[in-house]
């Protein structure tokens, strides 16, 4: 079925439009990552997909971080992260590190090299940041990294797409039922 | 093949590094946008990789724009951009919108609505934002801009992947031989 559906507030779509919002934003496209955070033997790992390059010269990539989120405090502290690539199919290892589980990392392999923050070792790759930067952005804020190591452990891999993981971290609530004004 | 190969400065790889960090960065997860940028009549489009959501409330997606681009002044100008999903298959598009032509809107179609920028009608979707902040971030700049309108075009075509552009805007020459110091 085609669609030609305008999602505008002069619409009278109010019922449903949620999942129309979500529609339309599923249509960007995003990896699936897990963001490694610590500050000495205190560490942590999350499932993110807003993480992108913005810079070449220095290599910056930036990640999307809710400041409630557990995690956040920790990145904070330690101002480092990693960006941990996961495979097309490790839907598994997504929805474990989506958890607020606090025990998360102790069952799955990991290592820290001459990093902090744990690289996980079944990933396609990592990227070792150090954050430059901090901006807000709505309920968000914008963590700017500086890649300073990286590593690819699978060149044959597929990254994960964020579609591949479906409704698993239930975003589609998320949107509201309207867009706002300008 | 298999890679196992860290990138760090302390390694010796420096003939050659550039495509392995190259490498590295396109395991990154992308789409394929057509930026739109206007004020008034005055108007231009071009082919960007550097966007994502970041925020729900409000909804907010980031772009990532180099200043030296022709149209960055536009932007500034306007304050609004619109974000065109380029589906899987449009490489003609992508290259076409990723030239310097001055004239490059004259040949394809487009419209904008009640809105400033070009809307690509053969897009699969559009997004319409007005920039509420702006942030430097190395060689670039990012704008935040607030999703006040928006519309999906065609809900069975796939969006297009940055990768799927193979090698056609030249960006690994842009990658470092090595990574620099934290």
């Amino acid at each position: 079925m085609r669609a030609d559906v305008i999602l505008t507030p002069t619409d009278c779509w109010r019922g449903g439009m949620s999942g129309s919002i979500a529609a339309l934003f599923q249509r960007l496209t995003q990896g699936v990552y897990v963001i490694g955070v610590g500050r000495g033997e205190v560490r942590n790992a999350f499932t993110a997909a807003w993480v992108m390059q913005v810079s070449y010269d220095p290599l910056l990539l930036v990640l999307s971080i809710n400041p409630q989120h557990s995690s956040y405090a920790l990145l904070k502290e330690g101002r480092v992260f990693s960006v941990n690539v996961l495979k097309k199919g490790q839907l598994d290892l997504a929805a474990h590190y989506g958890r607020a589980d606090p025990k998360k990392l102790a069952s799955t392999e990991w290592t820290t090299e001459r990093f902090g923050p744990p690289l996980l070792r079944e990933a396609l790759a990592w990227f070792g940041c150090r954050v430059v930067s901090e901006h807000p952005a709505g309920d968000h804020m914008l963590e700017l990294g500086k890649v300073f190591d990286g590593k690819l452990l699978d060149s044959e891999a597929e990254p994960m797409s964020y579609r591949e993981t479906g409704a698993m971290d239930g975003a589609v609530a998320l949107f509201p039922d309207v867009l706002g004004d300008p």
